[in-house]
């Protein structure tokens, strides 16, 4: 059938795959919630009609958050995961048995329950007895925390809708309060190749190289992502995300993946020369 | 004006670009060539409707296929360049001084001539003195030659249409042979994220790891690509592309780029889990 | 959101509308069956994804198909309806309280209860004790009628797909037999504008001019329909559809309408010069 | 290729044509004018990105605003064609040999240019030695001119572009102005299925009805206009168009056409349900 699912990229780029089938839609407080079925990367879940992820190349984005900050924090036990609602990056954190507790604040109440009944893979975790989610504003969250978490993974993703908020100065300083004084937080960095994103690309860079002592970004190829390509940002207060990396110590936990792996995680902070351009730009101002 | 182009990337997926203008449309002896304005890609080429290059994202490209063996290879005096009539590849070469001599074997001379047209800060280098340009079958061309190259870059990227004779195993071997006893060949790897793909990605492999006795893949983000990503062979008869890697060499040079850096040199061999399983699987066998 | 619904008139042409939600999608033992929500079009239900009818504008066939027929026809008692699953042409034979009988011949169980269930005022008259619904193949079940109907309603459409059998010689053979002495079949001509869909159209046309002594073709304007534009024949083996036309008869059943005036009937008889070509040229043949 | 042409015929419903070359690109002092040629529709005449028209279906237009008025009208000697630049009508109207003056205003130079080496089957006509071609803005033109004209056709159609002007109450009382006591105006009258279409649908009737002691509406199948129906407005000091239409003289005439015959004329005439419903809620208020 020739029903196509189009994601503009810019006004002038854009990706469509066929769809199959819509499993559900639905506006919830927050969103409208739409679950599709398409013919090359099988179930897709998208707000407000953009893709937050698809059934086949999510992986790349839950070992990217994941794995590369747990490989060079040495003593992980507490984790605040802002946004997350469909469960991916908490069940990818279950792996790790030393993690003592893993807290998601995610505000769509209805995302969470969409995620758990469609995409029970990714959701799964969130059932681990280590693991709470509070339906709930993150910024609102975040302002009575102090020196409390491990690690931060800022799993929102779209800095124009409702997660706007997320992505102020004042939430990177509640985020770096909330830290323990050798916390890390990784968050979306978002697409740096066609000209409007990279503006915002920037603007992100320099709230979190202004908070964090060390702030570093580093790349995955996600084909759904706008032109195929995504950056992460890793803003740290002690540890270096290459000088502090454990490959050894990470193998041995035996965690199988499908993208990561600790050459690859290397290889994730040597950026192309637009970017490192783009981003020293920036760190000049 | 509501005017695309797309690329099917695969039968359920595609890519599309809003035109604002067509600069040429021609049928050449060997397909149909067409130079299109886009609003996000600025100027493109295709061939019989395939996106071969845009203005926007072909450094990525060419810079991949040159620096990375040039930064390897000690003393290139001798390169052949298979397919390359656009002469993106033959004026990336133009910058290395030592280079004496440049063959570019291109079948298609209306292509050559649409290039110079349309694409002039590409074609540029077709008029180097130490380039020639040999309108002729690439099959042919290797068969007479023999420990002559330094570099061959076979440019050439669809295994389906009339290239298809470039990824014959007796093309492999002719390369072999016209190759020098150090020399290196790069070469398109293809796309691995999709299914039908990543058959012919590890066809690909299985006839480069057969004839060299070194033989790596390294990627690329290239966003007009198949799922916005690119694998590249590096076949070698003795240098290794990270152990004989010269990055302090390189950099003396004063090189001008846009993606590459000797960084990224490394990292681009730095595959993902999903790829590194594919190639060794092929390669087991 | 971006999720568009094409349907390809020609390979050349389409049209597409935006969908808002879909909500069936199923596979009977005969076909695919979509029911989709679109913007422009509201419900629409599609068929191996072609459209068959939208909310919008399948008023214009269902008026089209039953007041042409029953305001030429004096004495109508028994009408058969071959495929109409949907109800909707016997929904509007039900406002004519002359009419004892309706059989309704369709062989998609499955299509019959979407219907139901997504278009209920479309399907509500085959609630009426008046119809008959006979889950069953059109051709066998004819075979055993003869001179028993006033009307035969054809509303199978698609020549291409499991109705096939039903554009064949021995089916209007068998609509003829079925018919009584003055009856009237009312079938679909298809679309005159596109190439590809004039041959099929003239093919229709020899077959019911070879079988019935009147003959004539009646035109539509449905949006959804190849170009917009339907034909629909009406083959008759006593009464005129402009002769033998009784419009201040038929004006004081009071029966409400949004396409059908008795004017429109007859302007619906009178056909652009290249519809009048075609015709003449086949029955010339 | 897929490269596609798509005209929004609503923000959720679209038509779009397959496109094999783009002839011409250019920014005149009016608009953009793109001739492209289509796989379905021919040579595509686009202004603004919006079809004008096709060499497949313009004749369908062309000989509706001719022969209709022409066939009403007993003694037709000097027209004013506004808009018109293609010379499409103009053609049409070279046709009938008692015409003796026939006068184009067309602000649009470039268009007229674009027209005649593009489009020289339609274009020829302003050649004639009867016809004037007035680059001009018609409003001035129409203010002085009084008593003049036995038929004026508006050719103008976008009542939203750069011809908006053309649609005022002004206008109207200006073309009034400018016809003879017994003069007729044709005029586009738009296409009434889709919501937002109906709406100026009804603002035209609206003013022609207040300005002329008859108007009716009529109607044409075109595939490339909105839901691929096309209504046209007849606007007449002294004759009507059924009353007073004389199809034995027309066919005296041996006029070749493909769309137009004396019947069609009063089936042209013969409206939807909706379409009447639509005209008359108008006229009553």
């Amino acid at each position: 059938m020739e029903m196509w699912f189009s994601e503009l990229h810019t006004s002038n780029v854009k990706i469509s795959m066929r769809i199959e089938k819509q499993l559900f839609s639905g506006v919830s407080d927050c969103q409208r919630i739409d679950v599709l079925v398409s013919d090359e990367f099988g179930k897709i879940l998208a707000l407000d009609g953009e893709i937050l992820f698809s059934e086949k190349d999510e992986f790349i984005y839950d070992e990217m958050v994941t794995h590369v900050p747990m490989s060079v924090h040495p003593n992980v036990k507490k984790v605040l995961i802002i946004g997350g609602g469909d469960g991916g990056v908490a069940t990818a954190l279950t792996q790790y048995k030393t993690i003592e507790q893993i807290d998601v604040v995610e505000p769509d109440e209805m995302f969470v329950e969409v995620c758990k009944e469609h995409f029970p893979e990714l959701a799964c975790g969130l059932e681990d007895e280590r693991v709470n989610v509070y339906i709930q504003d993150a910024l609102r969250f975040l302002r009575s925390k102090s020196d409390e978490y491990d690690l931060i993974i800022n799993d929102a993703t779209d800095p124009f809708g409702y997660t706007e908020g997320l992505f102020t100065k004042e939430f990177y300083g509640n985020c770096y309060k909330a830290l323990k004084e050798d916390g890390i937080m990784v968050y979306q960095h978002g697409s740096p190749f066609y000209e409007e994103d990279k503006e915002e690309c920037v603007k992100m860079h320099r709230k979190a190289y202004k908070a964090f002592p060390i702030s570093r970004v580093y790349q995955a190829h996600i084909p759904t992502c706008p032109s195929g390509y995504w950056l992460f940002g890793f803003a740290s207060k002690k540890y270096h995300p290459i000088n502090n990396f454990k490959p050894a110590e990470w193998k041995k936990l035996g965690i199988k993946t499908r993208y990561y792996t600790t050459n690859l995680h290397k290889g994730a902070f040597m950026l192309p020369k637009y970017v490192e351009d783009m981003l020293e730009e920036e760190e000049r101002d």
